[in-house]
């Protein structure tokens, strides 16, 4: 808990979503403006950039650049599905890290990501702190799973859910155009937890959402859901939505998914998910005799920031920048958090949660939010939910089509 | 060619669009205005909507929500695919509909579709003739397809093509951000015309594009087509994004999505298309062994109105109303077309042009603005498809969600 002077190292980490960028920006414009940081570096792919040496010297780049990151989807410097091991089996990453951060003589680390990334973020921390190094580091949180622990919500969430809730009202308006049947499958991403695609819920608010909602938080019967399809199909002339999460499983934990041919895993252990809205609306078709439309959200839901949430945006950037603020303070081995004020306005604060709870623990979708037959969600979770969707992302437009950072990407001298 | 006294009937046909709602916006604020015309009907799904008597009373509406259906995607008083049979074989529709003209006194017929609906329009307009019946028929074009005949673009088409570059600009950043291998591809809509998919070329003025773009202009080679995306993923690090036409073919004309087990067709005698970006990712995940990641755009790239153009809106509007001005001058049988002046400034003149001609004709992208080798599209392309991506949609929104126009859909009394 020092206040240090040093070098800052940040890396982005992870699935992309439609703001870590922002948390970036965040990052690099409060740096700049800390006497206690003197270089300011960018790791090329996380932390394989930082092992490789590679990382861009971001004092190089354009203020003006760094303001436009806010709205740049996806990771601009590069993210990275790096999985380190335990320290105590390999630490050969571990003293390459500590390595390179005395050479630049980083002080400051910060690490931008979901639960993975936090995870490696405690083990740097942990290794650090063992072999004396003095480094504070933060953990910048970010995934539109929204299932980090220890804050009301995640970067990059309230954007998706926008998207997503957004989306679902205009194919809606789409899917009842016909006099004739028609049953969509929609596929909203989230494995182990289903924010994403309960935020398909909320267009339900305006009277264009989905019939029923399948979240991973349950396990999922294809008989039951077969069922319910149907009778929902027999009250409204054969029109049907249903919204479905990736990563949908039976009682025993198997992946719907799984029924297709190839099911991959990544680095992680997770299996590659996608595609499981497509079986089941073959599924819906052969014993329901009626058409059946699939449609995958599959990466623009992650990176569809022309329909972000202002709020998430702001939110975004403020979280990189408090990290900064918190590190130079003398604060480490923590992630920064929101919490969200109780009162009528919503307004949240941006606190500090210890990195090794963050690591790893999921928050799910509370069971109380989640309406018996799957017939989506409770106020409750509307009142969480539609705070985090609303402002409007400022984007700057050329001929009408987003301009995106463009970084210099300068390396770093070696 | 008379200026006649009598109600409108206006019904909406074929594919929905982000903008159809806005000609018809057009049509009914400026029939309200117009003294020749009495009641002013919305038939429900189309054709069948009058043959079934079920059309709405659109004096009943909020003058504010008709404004309201600009931004409102999709057809608000249903579509239909209907296909009209040759007078000359069976009357029997045509007879209904003139018995339901007389009945209403219905003296002018508008119909907002794409190629088949013109056809159908065409078909009434010259049984009415035959048959001593006195009624304006005027077309109003729509199509994201953009492939009717006689004019320069088509209502539609503008808000699908900035859907398309905005979403593939944003999938660009995303698919760039591991430090892995990844081929993305893309399926834009377009049976016959590739204009859409070619729409997915403007995201390359501003160098986030994809490196090859498959037309239905041209014959599709299997083994070509893995050549060429073989031949980019060793240059680029096993990082290739390609865009293809739903509508791709074989020399012998059979579709690429034929591969696929099932191949349904719809009442046209069109083949329900889709699903042929998951067989060709297969295919070059087979041959390659590259992770590719096959995106649909589905539905999403007709209905996402919120990130429609606003020239577009504008344009759809002004069809719809000229096709009332036009009609009540005393002019019939003809379609409403775009004509672009011949200046720096984009600007277009609202002209007609016969019925007969429009029907059945389609428009495809000229051989000479596609480039060699499926490198994408020549600059003539990109001048002529900018300004129909210009201008923003003025979406009313509620809680940030769109706010749609709530029609009371009263029923004519019969």
């Amino acid at each position: 808990m020092k206040n240090l002077k040093g070098a800052l190292m940040f890396g982005q980490s992870g699935g992309p979503t439609s703001v870590i960028n922002a948390s970036a920006a965040g990052v690099f414009l409060e740096a700049l403006e800390q006497e206690n940081i003197t270089d300011i570096y960018g790791a090329e792919h996380g932390i394989r950039g930082i092992l490789e040496e590679k990382f861009f010297d971001m004092r190089k780049e354009d203020k003006k650049e760094l303001e436009l990151l806010k709205n740049t989807p996806s990771s601009a410097l590069g993210s990275v599905r790096y999985k380190l091991k335990d320290a105590n089996v390999d630490d050969t990453d571990y003293k390459r890290l500590l390595e390179v951060f005395k050479k630049y003589n980083v002080r400051y680390f910060f690490y931008n990501g979901g639960n993975d990334s936090m995870d490696t973020c405690n083990k740097i921390s942990k290794f650090m702190q063992k072999n004396g190094y003095e480094i504070n580091v933060i953990g910048v949180p970010k995934t539109i799973d929204n299932d980090l622990f220890g804050t009301d919500h995640c970067p990059g969430y309230g954007s998706a859910a926008r998207y997503v809730a957004t989306s679902i009202m205009e194919v809606y308006q789409d899917m009842n155009v016909y006099d004739t049947g028609l049953i969509t499958v929609i596929e909203a991403m989230g494995r182990n937890a289903g924010w994403i695609t309960a935020a398909a819920g909320l267009a339900n608010l305006k009277g264009y959402g989905p019939d029923l909602i399948y979240l991973p938080e349950q396990d999922f019967d294809v008989d039951e859901f077969i069922n319910e399809v149907s009778e929902v199909a027999k009250k409204k002339n054969n029109k049907v939505m249903v919204v479905i999460s990736e990563g949908i499983h039976d009682k025993n934990g198997k992946l719907i998914a799984e029924y297709l041919s190839s099911v991959n895993k990544d680095s992680f252990g997770h299996a590659q998910l996608g595609g499981t809205c497509a079986i089941l609306a073959n599924l819906l078709n052969q014993k329901l005799g009626v058409k059946v439309r699939p449609i995958e959200f599959s990466l623009l839901q992650r990176c569809g920031a022309h329909v972000g949430s202002g709020n998430d945006i702001k939110e975004a950037f403020e979280a990189g920048r408090m990290a900064v603020k918190y590190a130079v303070a003398g604060e480490t081995d923590k992630m920064v958090i929101f919490e969200r004020k109780n009162q009528k306005e919503y307004e949240i604060e941006y606190k500090l949660v210890d990195l090794s709870l963050a690591a790893n623990t999921e928050r799910k979708v509370p069971a109380e939010w989640i309406l018996p037959n799957h017939k989506g969600l409770t106020q409750e979770f509307y009142d969480y939910a539609l705070p985090l969707i609303q402002g409007n992302p400022n984007c700057v437009l050329e001929d009408n089509l987003p301009r995106f950072a463009k970084l210099k990407k300068v390396y770093a001298k070696k």
